[in-house]
């Protein structure tokens, strides 16, 4: 076998009509195979459900406050076992209720109305507010912006973070860019870890805007599939050592090490921030959902009973990320026609194709009954310039249709990339 | 005895010195009672403690969709068991988090980034955006406005609602004047329930501004003290049947049904209305915790039950609401400086003074150990231009404590008043 691109015209015609035919065997399979979102599969949902058990009639008895309103910035106890995870005291840590995304467009549209703590005035009174996208990068995220006229500048994602000569020029010209999105560990989709230098770059830049703000998306930081995972440096220390102590916003939260849907949030940030960001809080809420709060102190316990517990996340994940890998290999390695990430964590792995061919295998591929991702969602507006990246999430379906699935999006890939040729 | 206006001053003074020296014997005896906020006692809590009981790992094996991602406008059975509550049906309704309050916050803040279904441009647009703040009314819909620069226009509540010759003049003329706030039973403070008419009035009324939206709290539907109950009329079918179909939000939630930190929250609108906002929320979230909700849909099942359950509620707040109505009847009744209202459900007693006592009996009262609502608390920006109302919450504190802090606060009142006249 040779890259595509030297093979002469038999060759790459027997390989379309393979791949023709493999994928027209595919689609008589009636598949229904979903690998479009980041979602924990029923086996992971298990590890979790003695939580349900922690809070019952029977114990709570002495935790009346618990069930009634108060607490806006979220139970103490949920705060102390959080910090850990955010890497911070619990002065600078908000609990709230079941959606880091929430919190984070809650931030964004409070910047609009009223300007965030730095602010000279609401972001909505600019004439234009950018936000820095680092590509590929999160769809929701982007989403956000869309949704609120916030223009996005791509900027590409390297080895480790953002391109930072880039990020540096923006930010110091113009004071329009309001903010960056960050998933600094085990981005999504490519499952980059932000290297230290990075981290530091963006702690300690020149930015024209003064109230820019680093929305730091920390929503894989214990999600390691190895046994010795990158470590990603603590931001808010580093903004604090730059002098930008309220320059970042930090989140995480349990979707994805407990429930998605029944998960806790969490926001971290510099007291200062913290304490702003309360002051607005206790505007929209008379609290959150501490009960919930309650039974995820009382599962956990302690912060190395989450990293125990995510190990059996990882023995699930594992094998399926495994299994993308070495299909991916073993069909496309020879032909020069993709490239892949192959994450140490995370939920995503990041596919790209030749120029101009992701759309049509991610059509193909929903043909044959496999869903992926759509095309250029990975990018803002859903534009990806190029139309080659492809975001693989392997968790929801089991192991077998894991399997299926990236054998079609191989014969998919194929087929696309041979008529380029032809 | 007689009123205090038509008293001689030696019997002023008698009845001020008895009412001093009952003051001063009240602050020795360091009293610590909160009739602040509306918040459920432990034993109203208690009522509810089975609902912890009813999602627990064993049960929920065929629930996985339940715990993970999705249905951003929530549970169907959940919809099913509140839209009776709400009178409506499962396409006008979404089933949200743990606070009505952050539903309103939210659709708010949207409306001034983006606007409402029918605005031209967002309310953050305008010059000037207004609301009509009926009052004495609910303290944390006026801190939203305030919060948002949204200038309130105090319109004095009646016997049946708000005064609606001043309404429909304010609105008709008016483009700026983008909404109303309404808590249409047993209204916070004073116990009201709109009649038919005021309904209507509100539904059909000509309003300059064609994204005029009624924010229809109705936080104590259920909330009945008595056999026979005041009903409210539909709103959503009364601004339909006026054409105005998309004209209100209707709020509910279950914080003073089960738990205040813990419960359901529900908006109900037209479906053209719930569309628009479904289509916003899946910005902003990837779905509510449907966890909780499933909890509250196996511990009701159905409606009924639910009124069953607030016949229980009823029975621990109707002592309380009668025996502050019987102490200020026994205290006060024949002096003329104070009236009240008798509620027929909801959280509150509403308390006037004679002008300009208010804040100095709360600062007393303060003083020997009760802490009552902030004196203004019911008026936007926090001015009661009487100076008279006094908001009393039962709820929390025990009959005997309810005793003592009316006691003590009969005390304050008759102390401030003969003052007045001495």
């Amino acid at each position: 076998m040779s890259e595509l691109k030297q093979m002469n015209h038999a060759n790459l015609q027997n390989l379309h009509d393979k791949a023709k035919e493999a994928f027209e065997a595919a689609k008589k399979e009636n598949l229904s195979l979903n690998m479009a979102r980041g979602k924990p599969s029923p086996e992971q949902l298990k590890l979790s459900l003695e939580l349900l058990n922690t809070v019952t009639a029977d114990n709570m008895d002495d935790h009346f406050s618990v069930l009634n309103y108060g607490m806006v910035d979220g139970l103490p106890e949920a705060k102390e076992l959080f910090k850990e995870l955010l890497e911070v005291n619990t002065e600078e840590i908000i609990i709230g209720g079941n959606a880091s995304l929430n919190i984070m467009h809650d931030l964004i549209s409070k910047a609009l109305i009223k300007g965030v703590i730095d602010s000279d005035r609401p972001w909505g009174k600019e004439d234009h507010v950018k936000f820095i996208a680092p590509v590929p990068g999160y769809d929701r995220h982007f989403t956000i912006c869309e949704q609120y006229d916030i223009e996005m500048i791509s900027v590409d994602m390297l080895e480790d973070g953002p391109d930072m000569d880039k990020v540096e020029e923006l930010v110091r010209n113009d004071a329009s860019i309001k903010g960056i999105w960050c998933v600094p560990k085990y981005s999504n989709p490519e499952g980059i870890t932000y290297s230290d230098e990075v981290v530091d770059r963006l702690a300690k830049m020149e930015t024209k805007a003064k109230d820019f703000k680093i929305f730091w998306d920390n929503a894989y930081a214990v999600h390691d599939l190895t046994d010795n995972p990158p470590t990603l440096k603590n931001m808010l220390e580093a903004c604090k050592q730059a002098d930008n102590p309220n320059r970042v916003f930090m989140f995480a939260s349990t979707s994805k090490i407990t429930f998605p849907g029944s998960g806790v949030a969490a926001v971290a940030a510099s007291k200062e921030n913290i304490d702003f960001i309360n002051s607005q809080l206790s505007v929209q809420t008379i609290g959150p959902d501490k009960v919930n709060q309650l039974r995820h102190v009382r599962f956990f316990q302690n912060y190395d009973n989450i990293l125990t517990h995510m190990k059996k996340h990882a023995e699930i994940m594992k094998p399926k990320f495994d299994k993308v890998i070495e299909i991916l290999h073993s069909k496309l390695d020879s032909y020069g026609i993709a490239s892949w990430t192959e994450p140490e964590g995370g939920y995503f792995i990041s596919l790209d194709t030749m120029d101009n061919c992701a759309s049509e295998v991610i059509r193909l591929a929903r043909e044959a009954g496999v869903t992926l991702t759509g095309a250029g969602a990975a990018f803002p507006y859903g534009q990806d310039p190029r139309d080659r990246n492809i975001r693989i999430a392997p968790s929801f379906p089991s192991l077998g249709e894991v399997e299926k699935a990236i054998d079609v999006l191989c014969t998919c890939i194929i087929l696309v990339s041979t008529e380029k040729f032809l």
